[in-house]
């Protein structure tokens, strides 16, 4: 991207983002199953809870870096919002204050925003479950925040333990939260729809009472690496 | 109010309150509105978690300073109760055990109690969630407690990092849990109202697509600070 | 049961399990209730929690020791599962992967299987939620895990605290999870249906407004310690 | 006191001290001891942690609330100090920002301060101890922290879940710190002197060999209790 | 044992005891070499940590039940105590209060104890420091406790995560604390051996410049794998 | 660098190193002052704290990525290693448990090898200490670890919620960890400099009992802000 991570004062206007469509495709896939048929990386800390349970979303990452207790920068990232995206903010030092509410999601979302990931707090839980506005966020919590320094929009951030790039995909359940690189999005969408499908026969198999050591073959290796039944 | 945190064996029966529709005026504003409205202060630890979503109360506080892993001190509060009372319980040293069941809810809510704010545990969650009597707790936690050591009732309490005088207001809903003096509680209504009636305007321009860059004014000082687009 | 808390490579086939007429009125009883019942004994830590709220089971334990990340055991545990089993995971050094998700969960199910409770974490939330299959854990985490190295099913094993063995009876709710020896089963039932018999008399009279000060006989004691009232 | 904990924007000048006699008394005596003699109340949440071992000081406490990341007011504070002092540090919001560093030291060591007790970060632990001068804290941070907004000096302070008023005692060593009400002072200091005397002669007793069983004439009750030796 | 994990209300006076000789043998291996040569079982939670650096010791352990809060059963334990043992207690409930100090180390100290691992808190740091007294714990605090439960003496705990039966033998050093049962310590002594004298074989190697991918021959299986240098 | 972050299977060999005297020079400005000369930036999370106290190094970053609970990358990265580097390991899933100990060290240490910065466990702590082999972590811990999947060695990793390059330098003692991008690591030492000499001026003002308070100029702005002294 040109821009290291941590650069603050910046904001990047032209990002590359993946189709409309791979991203809705990824959607579907979910978090677990992306995360797998990407390799096992770019998952989100397992403390990212979402707000709301039954939220499934995918989006394209608009990167926000925030100073800690200063929730200025997504205003002015809510002005580089395109349809489809999901806001992803990290910090330059923790905090778990309330850096978004309800007004906020009222104007992302009139631009398009789908949902928003936060290494940080979020408040106005109730408004935003009936706006259906998804957050996956590390805390909750009411406290306010100021708008005194500057941060960066579109640069790459760390948000729970992960390197987001603006333009990579988010993928987002109750299971939490996965990036995937923008250059990398179409070809795991086509793994992740083949492990859904293998997936699907094998469920059948399970359900009918077949196990799994049977199915994946795995008595004569376990036999062979000593498990003893008595 | 006299008595110091921390003193133990006491039992103040007459404490001054707050009228009902101050309090019921505090719920509609919710926790995060009341603390912006009364300057960021009162704010419990972001800990403090609700045992099911949706709820939003007002309540009168009716203070209760236990000793740890003993709930001796919520039978003598429950006979203080007055109709629009929340109790908040605050320990002289820390534990996750569960103070509070489904029959001290039965019996607080005979007396006009309209919920729980406790810096421990709590259990029978079922029950309590269907008999619609909210707690704000620190933890869930079957473990019992004994009633074996006096604490007090009525005095000041420091609960999730916050002191709690008898009588101030407690507002609680899925965002957490603020306290405002009493003798500050009209006045906090009245900025609170004013607040939440300047969103409201607010909420419409942002949903129209309006920005905050431009709702705030905030260009000018933005570029002056440094921000620079690219 | 002949085998040390701790020991690998050992599936043991026959286990003794309580009847499911005992284990079904445990489950009527829940958590709290089983553990006071049997003396305030074999709860498990409280961060253990329910991937959903509202159910209720009982089950004979069915105990899976795995290594960190490693969830071939659970594989092996399936084959033997009883109508009525519970699993328990419980891990050689703790990790918050994923052991556990909706594949697992289907085979589970078709052997009988009405849960499980994991020291570690647990993936596709929202179709165990479909599939009502309850699980009480440590985390939520898409993380997968590997199958490289042998654990042992139906040993004594260690979770979040408490030491479960092979046909123990599990109680869990959303108050969280008890573990009762399987010969005391039988006399734990009894005991937590007189508490719950005497239990449904006092809320009668707490509901009436009557108060555990008087109901319990309190006063007197309260005030021999030194309660003053002011 | 007259001012509300959480009121910022004040300092006041003229508190109530004990005299350096008691304070140095209850230095003495030590945290642990302090705290039993007084009831077992006042005491500071464990994870409070001195950044060097070995210190073991007592000091009149001069509380300062600071808004979180904001150390404006320990520069306001230090002009209060006096020959004895120990800075509490409470904040209206969590950080585990580096609030206080060598520079902030020095200037509050040359006007007589004996330490600081701060429920956020501390920097610059090797100056601090080279320097002797102790800190109790919930944090090590290098993070820095800006000079933006007001707090106050003097006012009661909730620092690590205890209240803390300007001009009670700080007793503070390896085991934590503990606060003495300015006016219990002297009585707590004459009970933690018997206190001690009297463990002085058990210590010996124990050190022959003696059991705490027989000391404390304790096999009645236990047996009593139904303890029984197999 | 014959005793249940969590049975209260027992002393069992007479356990066996592993030979001092291979207790002194562990000792020397350290927690680290004897949790690798008994197959990485046994290790206690990493949360458990040394109150003062440097100490490495290996005892029989002597273990203790205890109500969460209660130190009685310490009191009982020492008369049970023997040359060369090492306290264990588990608790039936978490609790960070400072079961133990210095007292209770003099007593100890006199009937032979060489030290205690507690899962829950300490105090008196800086006496049990200059005795020569090492503590692993979960916690220091210097809140009290209370002797008004009975637990038990010499029944299997569990302690921090792991299962100790009374006569097992407890290696501890700044690295942690591991467990070994009381019939493999010979067998686990002679495997550490083994390792520590291979051990240093390699270290000579080391210490040379040699690289562990040619000592270990890692570079054949890294290229099989894929791994590329560029 | 070329490669993303969480690109696994690669060795790259040749990165850019800054000179040993920038580098030097940077140790001796310590973490805080670093921190604060670049813009308070690249501060890795207050949860990594070093093994033993008193050590202050900088070194070029030799970066490591490993699967959790594996460590073979660590010796594949050895060899990489030029005098005056620290090894910096992020792993992509989070694990305790000890990736490195005293063998690991020695190699490291015999290829110019100055620390280790790891988002993980570390064990063998006297021999760390006694070898005077600096190591800050996120927790000690005796577990073992596996060699059995790829990483990489000199990609770019997350670490302790910080992203650091191959090349860049980390500044690492008492008070953390601090990462100062190659590029700017010239231009950091001069502002840091510059940082330390205004501080020495600074220092002995306060030394004789100058306040901040006029050394800074704060009182007029206090004032308009509404300070008020009673």
């Amino acid at each position: 991207m040109g821009y290291q991570p941590g650069t603050t004062g910046i904001v990047v206007q032209n990002i590359e983002r993946v189709s409309l469509e791979i991203i809705d495709g990824l959607a579907e896939m979910g978090c677990a199953t992306v995360h797998e048929a990407q390799g096992r990386k770019g998952l989100l800390a397992s403390y990212m809870r979402p707000i709301y349970t039954g939220a499934r979303v995918a989006g394209s990452a608009l990167t926000i870096l925030s100073p800690p207790m200063d929730n200025w920068m997504i205003h002015v990232a809510i002005e580089q919002l395109k349809e489809g995206d999901i806001m992803v903010l990290g910090t330059t030092s923790p905090s778990d204050a309330g850096y978004f509410g309800d007004l906020l999601a009222t104007s992302a979302q009139a631009h398009g925003c789908r949902g928003l990931v936060i290494d940080g707090g979020v408040r106005d839980l109730a408004d935003l479950t009936e706006m259906n506005f998804p957050v996956w966020s590390k805390a909750v919590g009411a406290q306010g925040t100021i708008k005194a320094t500057l941060g960066s929009v579109n640069v790459p951030v760390v948000c729970a333990d992960a390197l987001v790039n603006p333009g990579d995909v988010i993928v987002a359940d109750d299971d939490g939260v996965v990036c995937v690189r923008g250059d990398e999005a179409a070809a795991v969408l086509e793994k992740a729809r083949a492990r859904v499908a293998s997936e699907e026969a094998r469920r059948a198999r399970f359900a009918a009472g077949e196990l799994g050591l049977d199915i994946y073959d795995m008595r004569a290796r376990l036999a062979e690496m000593g498990l003893t039944y008595v």
